[in-house]
């Protein structure tokens, strides 16, 4: 059933092409819903640890790719490598999440130096190698990071949840508020161009916590570094195209899709297809956004849900995901199941 | 400077006239930022004897108003009183906040009955008649309660947060959801219906919780839902406005304000309001939408964020107010200089 061009269908959407069916990768898709990810997990220590072990890293994400016939892998990382990396102290509590030493207590905010930061990220690079090295033909291999804004809200308030704190601060702030946005910006954009320089096909910016931001300040904290980091990507070399998922940005999309330079949106469950097509630059690749709980429950939750994105995104270069990371509840035979119902077409 | 004309500036808003300056209210004005509030409160044991006080309920209506020329008082009450008068064992843990026995782990949902549920909320009428009768003239009084939706949610997981249970629920057990949302959607309008006879102006619906839906599920659990609650409103021979507040609704608040039959639409934080302007039928009132983080900085943060939003709802029939409650954090003072800030406009 796969096309078999010498472009992966992945890229070739990202060019702005309408494929039919669309190719199909998941958020998260090498993680704790599969048994053998578990059992993988089991052979390091800490979650970190385990991110930055090339051996394992490449195995979690090899584990989706022997199941189902996805078109793309993602790097096996996290967000919270370059905090970790800037020499910021970040642990991660079992069932809970992460955690870090906060910087919101301090008045004065220490901050790393991003080449330091990319010489000790190197792990991940090789990483990156080796999945390239093993992945099927077809497959293209996605780099990512996370979004300075949504980088810096665990760096000053510790951790997830309410982002109330990191917001006050941008009232509060400004000055340290920029000068860490600006670390973030340099830091990814070589975090990133060191991703591609070892393989990587295209890249994704989880900008996770684009929510509850009013106008002004998303433009502050989210439009305005990501573009920088679109634009020193750029001036770094780095030619693939880039993926901006502003998860929970709302109506605030459209600023995003039109004023960051990135190339293809990354659209969250609940916002609908027919206003992301509306609003975002003619030709560009909407990718998502199928509800992870249907996943949870399969059956014909699942089949209606997959066949509804399916038609909705018809007008547009469309790459099918879920409009959120998978939860470790999915069933693994839900999603042979939405990959059979995408694969088959609408 | 406040116009003295029969109607109230709410009320005219809310009638489609554009005023400037425009009418100001806050919500959550009546709370714990302000001292003597938080001196009020330990007048009574738990949180929902406080509400269930019409004494101390018209006492805390009263005391922003003896601070601020506020164009409006809200009722003081809290959505979860309608799951309490339905039977069903609500408490509020001091800094957490509420609890209720979930509905979810249980097999069988016994639901109260509305007419009951309005008996037991007797007290809160007779609060709304206390309060209007002690208004000063051209304040507007507004009669409340929670979306069908947001209360059902609460009501499900037993708690705020993460909404993931009750969005499955929505997949896994549609007729249970379908019967509750019946129950809530009837119990809200007699709720409402009685505050309006008690004496309120006006009404608003607090959706708190319409993020993260899929637009399938959205048009399932809150466009049907309030759709049915104001046209039940309208056969119980309600006629005053509706404002609809479905914070977090992203790109879906078009669909919330056209379908809804709501009359004016909240805007929280982070909805631009060119946007609300464009989805909105012509010459609805938009309310909203200061961050109330500026309220808790004060200085030339709040200068700047209450002037713009003042600008960006200019085009509209404007009601000023946050994109979100007041917090305990905000002070008095800066609450004193918005007001000023706002009347004398832009």
């Amino acid at each position: 059933m796969a096309h078999r061009e010498s472009l992966p269908a992945l890229l070739r959407v990202l060019n702005g092409e309408r494929l039919d069916p669309p190719p199909i990768w998941i958020m998260r898709q090498a993680g704790r819903y599969l048994p053998e990810y578990r059992e993988l997990r089991t052979r390091a220590k800490t979650f970190l640890e385990f991110c930055y072990s090339p051996a394992l890293a490449t195995e979690a994400v090899m584990q989706p790719l022997r199941r189902f016939p996805l078109d793309a892998a993602i790097l096996f990382s996290d967000i919270l490598v370059v905090p970790d990396a800037l020499g910021q102290k970040v642990w991660f509590v079992e069932g809970e999440g992460p955690r870090l030493e906060p910087l919101l207590p301090l008045t004065e905010w220490k901050l790393g130096e991003p080449e330091k930061a990319i010489q000790r990220l190197a792990p991940v690079y090789e990483a990156v190698e080796r999945i390239k090295a093993g992945l099927p033909d077809g497959v293209a291999l996605i780099g990512f990071a996370g979004g300075p804004w949504t980088v810096a809200t665990y760096m000053l308030q510790g951790r997830g949840g309410d982002k109330d704190e990191a917001r006050l601060a941008i009232y509060q702030r400004p000055n340290d508020i920029d000068a860490l946005l600006d670390v973030l910006v340099e830091t990814t954009a070589q975090h990133l161009a060191a991703q591609v320089k070892a393989g990587a096909d295209c890249l994704q910016v989880f900008e996770s916590w684009a929510e509850g931001l009013p106008p002004l300040a998303f433009q502050h904290v989210i439009i305005e570094p990501t573009r920088k980091l679109v634009a020193r990507l750029r001036s770094l070399g780095v030619t693939v195209p880039i993926i901006g998922f502003p998860r929970g940005a709302g109506a605030q999309i459209a600023a995003y899709a039109n004023e960051t330079g990135v190339n293809a949106l990354g659209v969250d469950t609940q916002t609908p297809a027919d206003y992301a097509f509306e609003v975002t630059p003619e030709g560009m690749a909407l990718q998502g956004n199928l509800d992870p709980q249907t996943l949870v429950v399969g059956g014909e939750a699942l089949e209606r849900a997959a066949r509804d994105v399916l038609i909705a995104f018809k007008g547009a270069p469309h790459i099918f995901n879920l409009g959120h990371g998978i939860t470790p509840q999915a069933s693994p035979e839900n999603v042979a199941r939405l990959v059979e119902i995408v694969k088959g077409g609408a």
